[in-house]
């Protein structure tokens, strides 16, 4: 079995380590504009050998996982490249974009649009780790414009990898997704923006933060290349949950502001059922 | 050795494990006024038996971990029945309103007024788990106003628990907070809020929701009756904080409305440094 990723970061370098698991005859290619990450990804052992374009007419698979906005000019030339039974998917966490930009192409059949709920706030080829996808939701779009045959074979390596399969036209995986992974990014990384601003000394931001801190800034780690090119391709649904963030912030605080403590506790109250909608998320 | 725990939830419960198991002959003492916590308490071996205030004049150590608002009327009482020798402490997370209320008790000098900057989102004696202070700050403020024995004896508690102290003015204190641990609170809150308001369909939620955004609502699990009176007697400092993360939500919104995706990227790039600050924190 040949496999390809091209981009070999977290998503993808942790998608081939579980493959070679699962497939130790298998051989991993990586395709990457960064040299320093090739050679790195080969001594931590997540490829086999650096592939070039040309050998994707061998491929089984191709992995794409590159930023969002890449991926809508390599993913046309990638299919340009691959063979007859060559299976391509990426990994984005936008699909309106990528389905449009392979729409009219000769090898859409070839192609299969996914978005694993799975991750890290690293990167690179060293935020790579086994089992990051087991018990994960694999969401796929349009999977009726993928030959049936390779759609099968896509399904049967996601389900291998321990993820469940969820299926979503792109508009509606685009919508909701603002909401339960854009949004936590913006308000993880303003969040951290307003605190640092405030605490010249980072001393004290160090001194007096605790783990209810540094879980809500953790997303604030995250990479300014990846997630940019997210807000911009999601940009109307993302400004849309801004707004009602910040008109659900600014209640808050009139509420705090016009002494309402009984309604500062009945919101906190209503919001308290995340505890088991997220329960639910760890079944 | 006795100690009197008042209020047996994750602080306070924590607090009295950790010393159960460094002074196994030390007798912990329980009061609450809810009486199945205390039965609780009893079963999980957190307390060895119900105390009442008339004991408290024989206490070594008494530990008042209840909300902020029943800790300004308590604490005053709980001086009044202690002895010549007590150490009472307690542990809230706003520091002006409670100095206030025992400046002038003529026991003044047998309290100190700690922040144990500790815990997880859960509450009730069933939260207390073992070593949770390790590697934590504790906040000493009006260090000067406890008798230096007392002082010590407190102190050499705090470190044998594996807390590194720091010392600070109420004011300083509770303006800090507000940033670093409030405002976190109320981020996650709102978030929760925006979520459950737009997906009708909680299954959606689960579907859709990785593990960033469990991290960024983690906190909105939290109890209302602890933190509605936290946000009340740090009203203006937590509505300033809220003032300033709206604001950069804001700014960030428009950005994105403005199509100016350089300054989002600058935006998110001048955040990564929370990595830093926070890998500090695991120091």
């Amino acid at each position: 079995m040949k496999v390809h990723v091209i981009g070999i970061g977290l998503i993808g370098g942790s998608m081939v380590l579980d493959i070679k698991s699962l497939h130790p005859d298998a051989t991993i290619y990586g395709i990457d504009t960064n040299e320093s990450h090739l050679a790195e990804a080969i001594t931590l052992g997540v490829i086999d050998k650096v592939g070039t374009f040309d050998d994707l007419a061998e491929a089984d698979f191709v992995i794409v996982s590159v930023p969002v906005d890449v991926a809508l000019t390599l993913m046309p030339k990638v299919l340009d490249a691959i063979g007859d039974n060559t299976i391509v998917f990426e990994v984005g966490s936008t699909k309106i974009p990528i389905c449009e930009a392979v729409a009219n192409h000769q090898r859409r059949r070839n192609f299969i649009a996914t978005h694993p709920i799975a991750g890290t706030e690293f990167s690179g080829p060293s935020a790579a780790i086994k089992n990051l996808f087991q018990g994960k939701t694999n969401i796929i779009c349009e999977v009726e414009k993928t030959t049936f045959k390779l759609q099968e074979k896509a399904l049967d390596l996601f389900r291998s990898l321990g993820m469940r399969i969820r299926y979503m036209d792109p508009k509606s995986h685009d919508k909701h997704i603002a909401y339960v992974s854009h949004l936590s990014h913006i308000s993880s990384f303003m969040l951290g923006k307003t605190v640092i601003n405030k605490e010249k000394d980072e001393q004290d931001i160090f001194d007096m933060a605790g783990s209810g801190f540094e879980s809500t800034v953790r997303l604030a780690k995250s990479s300014p290349a990846m997630w940019t090119p997210i807000f911009k391709q999601n940009k109307k649904q993302v400004v849309k949950s801004l707004e009602e963030y910040i008109s659900n912030l600014t209640l808050f605080k009139e509420l705090l502001a016009n002494d309402d403590f009984d309604a500062i506790f009945n919101e906190m109250q209503s919001v308290n059922k995340i505890k088991e909608i997220l329960n639910g998320m760890k079944k």
